[in-house]
């Protein structure tokens, strides 16, 4: 792997300020030419490009001085060992798998972030009063099982053993999948860290939104991961003939699920810190000359408040209850998912937004909208986020996802005053 | 065919006012016994299912005394000669083919209707002033090849010839089919009637709608056949993270489709004889946790007054520029039909009107929503049309498509009383 050492080699040994933002970019542009798509960038659990990458993450933690290995679920594990043996564990982590069509730094920024910090604590002789482990986790996004955190669950002690069942597209389970390369349910259990070794976990993201590019700020600090409550709506009508049922006869299920978007919309505007999307909609086998007989939608509500977004929740259905009970349609709501909000710990905001303040950066505190794999470890130690500005609008899950050299640079060196001002 | 016959002879005999209706759903549901599909009713043009219809209803039009024949388009034409071989010739016509799952009684009903009725006519040996052709059309519905009126079209010399290259479900053409049963496109054409040899065109047909059901009556006149016009619209926003995106940033497709289609509704609402339906609804490859970036909808507009509806979709296209220059999103939009009303003829409409009253009903005229084999005639021929009461709410295209042996009696009885009173 003679070139990937060039790029560390090349840049590592000059002054942070000027080069971990290069880097960090040059690095996961490269990571990308592994890919599971001719077009874009795809990385999916346990695929071959998948596997690659972890490699290729262990020879560059290798490269930078750090212990490094793979573990039984994927996930790629760089050590730096703090001077006193028995000190507790702070984990960087963030996630090497992507969704389709993704871009190069949803995920990854975090991992080589951390990467290029470790090296230069490691370069510099710099020993910190805990242990530094640098994770890139194998699964997050959930792509090729439905099933979500599958390496930060793991580490964090919540690896859910339901998801062993399900199936891939070509309908093969993950146990399976990992039966074949030799890994069982205890292997996974035993990778759950114990509470009391962690003295934390921080993440550097990419922001995913717009809020920090609105605010001209290379970087903020997230106050809580936010919870969310997902539904399957179903919108029971009578089907008819479009052209020969009056308009006030008409039991049309896609008028009323209009209405119910736009109650969605309507609702979640008028919250603070709320979002509702209704991001699936169909008639199913519409017909132009039909009136729809039923429609079908989902509803995505979130909040960092859990307060607030269960208030929007029986808000919406109250209106669902008005909406098609007045159209003489009926509604069926199925929960698929409830995740309660994941605040980041104050201790490591503050030390996040102090390390913020001597870069120069007003210090901001946004809450994520997304999920991140430091919700798996809410609850098991101090959590804290940094987000990246995002390019381009804020557009992310897109071969349009960007993030500047210099914004990357503030993130490694807000991470790293952090971390040699941390006890 | 001897039971088909013994349906024929077991019923023919007896008084019209008690039998018309009877053996009108007996027949209907024997046609029905011939399907493309295991449960449910399915009869495409020309396939084996409908041609053994086709020669069921060439059987049941001898045995009832018409001269009878299949042409090359698959039409069954009946014809009760008048006493003056250089009279004109007036249709008495509907469809024999269905669409998917369909009822017993759309198209077929004004076939037998008919039937019966010549049947009763030539028994008692009364002669009309004008050749009376029983027809069953081959093709209504436009099923196997997108391209309705295949076989009214012929008669009235409206054949589509663009019609020739659409391709069925298995990517055979209709010029394929049409050339394996030896027809081909001047065949067609000779089929065309001199508009000049026409005493006119007469049609009974289930409503398909609610009207008549609400209004408590058996029959209708139908005063004009509606007008539509027939858009596919696709919007177009800025997909985005259902968790990081916030409200007011939002480009959601949607969202501006679920205006539309209210915009719609509000529009067509406040029309008179005017209806509008969004029957196609779908964000494509939607996702549960992504803002739609794109929405397609499919837009029917109608009316029996061209001003109306042109009124109408000036309005909603109005409103849709509004919603979507409001919304930062766009909208392109494609019309795919658009079809003039075809008013009914005043002296035909006066005609069955005056039978319906002898018939001890009151006279109710109303359009139809519905495009109906007689548009083919408009222009050609004067055409009247008479709608019987649909039950089960107005349903149809459904198997939960009904008539009443009753109604049916009743449109038969008027339509009989219309012929006689007519010059």
């Amino acid at each position: 792997m003679a070139m990937n050492e060039q790029i560390l080699v090349a840049t590592g040994g000059a002054a942070p300020a000027e080069n971990f933002g290069t880097r960090i970019i040059e690095l996961a542009h490269h990571l990308a030419q592994w890919s599971e798509m001719p077009e874009g960038l795809m990385c999916t659990y346990f695929s071959p490009v998948h596997k690659a990458v972890a490699i290729q993450l262990r020879e560059w933690m290798l490269s930078a001085g750090l212990e490094a290995k793979i573990d039984p679920v994927g996930n790629v594990i760089g050590r730096y060992p703090s001077a006193e043996p028995g000190a507790k564990t702070l984990i960087l982590g963030s996630h090497y798998d992507t969704v389709a069509n993704a871009g190069h730094f949803d995920g990854r920024l975090g991992i080589l972030t951390a990467l290029v910090v470790a090296e230069h604590l490691q370069r510099t002789g710099q020993r910190l009063p805990f242990h530094l482990e640098v994770i890139g986790f194998s699964e997050e996004e959930g792509v090729r099982f439905s099933a979500p955190y599958l390496g930060s669950g793991a580490i964090a002690g919540h690896f859910d053993e339901d998801a062993l069942a399900r199936r891939d597209a070509s309908d093969v389970s993950l146990a399976t999948v990992l039966r074949k390369e030799g890994v069982e349910l205890p292997a996974i259990q035993a990778l759950a860290r114990r509470p009391e070794t962690l003295r934390g976990y921080l993440e550097v993201h990419i922001e995913q939104g717009p809020v920090l590019l609105s605010r001209g700020l290379p970087v903020g600090v997230v106050s809580s991961i936010t919870g969310s409550a997902r539904y399957r709506i179903a919108i029971q009508g009578v089907a008819g003939h479009s052209g020969t049922v009056p308009m006030p006869l008409r039991r049309d299920a896609a008028t009323a699920a209009a209405e119910i978007v736009l109650a969605v919309e309507r609702r979640c505007r008028a919250g603070t810190n709320l979002v509702g999307t209704v991001g699936q909609l169909n008639v199913p086998h519409g017909l132009i000359n039909v009136i729809p007989g039923s429609c079908e939608m989902s509803l995505d509500v979130r909040s960092v408040d859990d307060a607030t977004r269960s208030a929007a929740i029986h808000d919406i259905f109250a209106a669902i209850e008005e909406i098609t009970g007045r159209r003489r349609v009926t509604a069926s709501i199925k929960e698929i998912a409830r995740h309660r909000a994941s605040p980041c710990a104050p201790a490591m905001q503050a030390a996040l937004g102090q390390a913020v303040a001597r870069a120069g950066v007003e210090p901001f505190y946004l809450p994520s909208g997304a999920g991140h794999d430091a919700e798996m470890f809410a609850g098991v130690t101090d959590i804290g986020m940094l987000f990246v500005r995002c390019g381009n609008g804020g557009i992310s899950h897109s071969p349009l996802e960007t993030v500047t050299a210099e914004d990357a640079d503030v993130g490694a060196r807000v991470l790293l005053d952090t971390l040699v001002h941390l006890n």
